[in-house]
């Protein structure tokens, strides 16, 4: 029996789904071979021939190992930052001045189009390599800063280009309806109308469209708008997500549903007919604490509706110069317990196995169990409650993505 | 003219009261010898001598320098974690079924009881040296889980031995009363009695009590207690500080000021009456971000109040293995801005000057001026205002503690 890499002595904590908290597996082993788990049990089952046919035998003294981290919903690929707009706004400037001043999204999106692909992603490869310390091995990134079809597609460009030379999945996501692009000001609809017969034909034509995204609020896009950009998408078989009830409840939860989403996102304000939904359709709630406290906000979202429905939720970074400059998915995943009251079992499950079935990766990713991508962490913990106890601790003491090592402490 | 070592091209955020935010110098250069900061200004008016004169030169391509940061409130020592309890709560258990458990704070008592100075010390090393790659050269430590004088002095003995073998600054804090033991379960008086007549007397002769603070709160210690420590404190020279209107408002900030305290801290129920005297005192009000998001509470410390008073404010972790498992200082300067709406400015002095302040330690560190130690963190950011602005991000270049190279990325 061959093998290109066996982890022997190990606790698994494989989150899938055994009738055990974090599908726990003590004395447990990891048979690795062409990128894939080819075993992931106990130890004492593993075949001898495995031991002595694995090229690489790594024992791992009994530390914990977790699927790979999944950060499902990023904006990570942006040029400039908003740390002047940060500092204002503490020193009591209104949003009006700072968007007067030229600050706000749109100060994003004229840094972001004047930049060029290996300019972001060389921008980007230091918050990517920060969040792959954490064990991170897929990442969602989005476009959304761009805003014309060139700009929209260098960033999608980036993401790629990024992930490829970091070894790590990268699901990229156009979010064409992020904000209005001051070309179009006080025009919405004939930007929405430019997205769908134009914008978003090209992006997905490019390859650079694993999912289509777009932001319902009142100070975004209303329903009208998605609903077109959405029939539009699933037109050309690209699944769609939705920025939903974030800082008002527009039902959004109801209609990314009725879409078929892979996720609804935020969810600050989804109401018990929205997680009904969710839960019916089968899409992914998508909380986002680093938002949530660096806005300030107040409103929770509603995490015992989405039990109590049976809501899958994922727990995000949302990382993004304005809203959310949070490069840490277990900071996110401390946060989420601490703010929204999630387990750690709970936020655990919101970076794995949760995350991927929000990507649409629950075949390929997301937890331990043979046949899967073999994208694995390795932690010095004594528990995986660990992982979300601690704020600021750097616990990752490797990881492997696809089977190659990416991360060694 | 001789110097051990000479940074040259940095821009310098002094924290000095100049005038200027952050008291910032472009173009500056920082002359060290002996361990103190024989130079911190322009470069240009330094003198030639200096360059030709110093045995190290580092340029630093105009990187931001920073005084080191001082975490003045940890719990940094103790032996287990109370990541069950996490983990117990987050599942519904209340606070009374964990203590009936056999958790909370008594579960901390028994293990650092167990744990000898050398155990004590390796386990907070990794805890330690995290806090160190966020630039911290300065920490305080309190004793408070022992709660005999022998476990007391052990816990504080550790701290000596960790920031000796660490080469950080370890202000070492005798907290008498923290909790009451379950030796003297019932009967609060005898032991604050045993306390003043025994303990107190034995840390201080032993050299382990840099200052004296005590937990004054509804669940904890009364006035009356406080005072009795306070008075026996004083009588030593001791100077105390007081963990002060967290849950309840005690009128701890009083209480504190009326003994010049060094500082308090918490402070959410903090009122008027409670800023004005820390101002009329110069009580320093140290603020713990981190303790307030954990146990998820919503009635933030006074901030304005104390803008208005003038009374200085510092920010720490208050890392502790209960309330605030939080082991980055930038983390908690992020939190205090996006929790507290504390400026960038007044998150970094809540981490500098103000924090050597609650220390007394204002005449030896905690700016980038000459005769003060050379306690110096080089930091890859585009401004002072990222320190606070991104989160779970690792900027620190590398540190100097009293001159000596402390941490390299």
């Amino acid at each position: 029996m061959h093998a290109d890499r066996l982890l022997l002595d190990c606790r698994l904590a494989t989150m899938a789904k055994t009738g055990v908290p974090y599908g726990t597996m003590e004395h447990g082993a990891v048979l690795i071979d062409g990128g894939r788990i080819l075993y992931a049990g106990p130890q004492a089952e593993l075949p001898q021939s495995a031991i002595s046919g694995s090229n690489i035998v790594e024992r791992l003294d009994g530390r914990w190992v977790t699927p790979g981290l999944i950060d499902c919903h990023t904006h990570l690929i942006f040029a400039g930052n908003r740390v002047e707009e940060f500092e204002a706004r503490l020193n009591g400037a209104s949003y009006e001045a700072i968007a007067r001043g030229g600050g706000g999204i749109l100060s994003t999106v004229r840094a972001t189009r004047a930049a060029g692909i290996d300019d972001l992603a060389a921008g980007a490869e230091m918050r990517l390599a920060r969040m792959i310390r954490d064990g991170l091995t897929t990442i969602e990134i989005k476009s959304g800063y761009g805003l014309d079809a060139e700009s929209e597609m260098r960033m999608l460009s980036a993401a790629r280009l990024l992930g490829r030379k970091a070894g790590v999945r990268v699901h990229a996501t156009y979010l064409g309806l992020h904000a209005v692009p001051p070309d179009y000001a006080g025009d919405r609809r004939a930007y929405v109308a430019q997205v769908i017969s134009n914008f978003l034909p090209r992006v997905v034509e490019a390859g650079l469209c694993d999912s289509a995204d777009a932001f319902l609020e009142t100070i975004a896009f209303d329903e009208t708008d998605v609903r077109a950009f959405f029939d539009a998408a699933r037109a050309r078989n690209i699944p769609v997500r939705l920025h939903a009830d974030q800082l008002t409840n527009g039902h959004g939860a109801k209609l990314a549903a009725a879409y078929g989403a892979l996720s609804a996102d935020h969810l600050e304000h989804c109401d018990a007919e929205g997680a009904a939904a969710l839960a019916h359709a089968g899409t992914v709630a998508v909380l986002l604490p680093g938002a949530f406290v660096h806005l300030g906000e107040t409103q929770k979202p509603p995490v015992a509706l989405f039990r109590q429905h049976n809501v899958a939720i994922a727990i995000a970074t949302d990382c993004n110069p304005g809203t959310s400059p949070l490069l840490s998915p277990l900071a996110a995943m401390n946060l989420a317990c601490c703010c929204f009251g999630l387990t750690p079992e709970e936020a655990l499950a919101g970076m794995t196995v949760h995350a991927a079935c929000a990507l649409g990766l629950s075949a390929v990713t997301g937890t331990l169990e043979a046949g899967k991508d073999a994208d694995i962490a390795v932690w010095e913990i004594e528990s995986p409650a660990e992982l979300s106890y601690w704020a600021g601790v750097l616990p990752c003491r490797r990881s492997y993505a696809r089977g190659k090592p990416l991360y060694t402490a």
